[in-house]
């Protein structure tokens, strides 16, 4: 009998979507083949069963460690920064960084995976789009503190602001991954410095 | 020997693309089994294989039949509004009613297939990239116009305008399918106003 089989389990479990998730970076959440795992991972596929009991309880856990990893780096980040605009400028920043991190071979893995599942209803689904709600919330609020000290003007509609965010984040995504644009960066900054100066406080 | 072979031939091809469009608008390109295109089809594997030599050549002759619609849906349509504002005002507007056409079950295709495709090098991913920079050009053509006629100001970078206007689209399209959120047109507008706002030319 092992010693720690509660841990040795969630080790495994570890490996398995840390693996996972490397192969849905490039491949989709839908190339998930369970095949193709177990035999990168040198294990059973009986033995990926007994671990996941569906290909969407991995694709599930495979996008929370997403948001985990995402939070960790984007927002945790972030918040060590002074509220207000100090703040939201340091959060777009890391958000910019996160989608070119060597450890997602394959960008984003959430905007990949919006698109791929948006159109198939089920777990999986249902807990992207309530991540994807989560980032617009985050922005929002970091925009809504900004208003609160004063850095931005009272009568800023946040959510609309955290809309055309997220937008600028996308298009950089498309324009640094699809066209391999040279200055993918340099129009995202140029967006949010406009967006940045529109939701200016009066001096 | 049949009367027409060629056409028929063209026939036949044409309602395979159009089958397979469909399948891939939910499904994804990659998504586009042969197998279950032939069964949907009523055709043999062999008779889909003499249409199309591998399932590379069919995502491309999809991707080719999606462009074609959007140039007719949405681009040559705005060139009958006038040259300037109205011609990029009507632009925008055919593009957000673009993703929610009913022939688009899935929305569009080419945003499905961008962060599907961005990391599989080939034929496909160069064709779909080589469209969605036209796109870019199309728009930033139209903000060019909008200068020349005197409406936006002389110094706007239109290809700035056209990262914005295609980032604004993305958000949309996410806040449309993935969070079926019932702002989503308007928050889209409201973006798109503040992005006209920036480039009018002084009274």
């Amino acid at each position: 009998m092992p010693r720690h089989p509660s841990s040795h389990g969630a080790r495994t479990r570890g490996a398995i979507v840390r693996a996972a998730a490397d192969l849905a970076s490039v491949e989709g959440l839908d190339g998930l083949s369970i095949g193709r795992l177990a035999s990168e991972l040198a294990m059973s596929k009986s033995g990926l069963f007994a671990h996941f009991g569906s290909k969407e309880e991995l694709q599930v856990e495979v996008l929370q460690a997403a948001a985990s990893r995402f939070v960790d780096q984007v927002v945790r980040d972030a918040i060590r920064a002074p509220r207000g605009r100090p703040r939201v400028e340091r959060m777009f920043e890391n958000w910019l960084r996160w989608s070119s991190l060597p450890e997602l071979p394959g960008g984003c893995p959430m905007v990949a995976a919006s698109t791929e599942l948006d159109d198939h209803e089920g777990r999986a689904r249902d807990e992207l789009a309530g991540m994807e709600m989560q980032k617009l919330a985050t922005l929002a609020k970091a925009a809504r503190l900004a208003v609160a000290e004063g850095h931005f003007r009272p009568d800023l509609d946040c959510e609309q602001f955290a809309f055309e965010e997220i937008g600028i984040l996308l298009a950089f995504h498309q324009a640094q991954r699809l066209h391999r644009h040279p200055q993918a960066e340099a129009r995202a900054r140029a967006a949010f410095s406009r967006l940045l100066a529109d939701a200016q406080a009066a001096a």
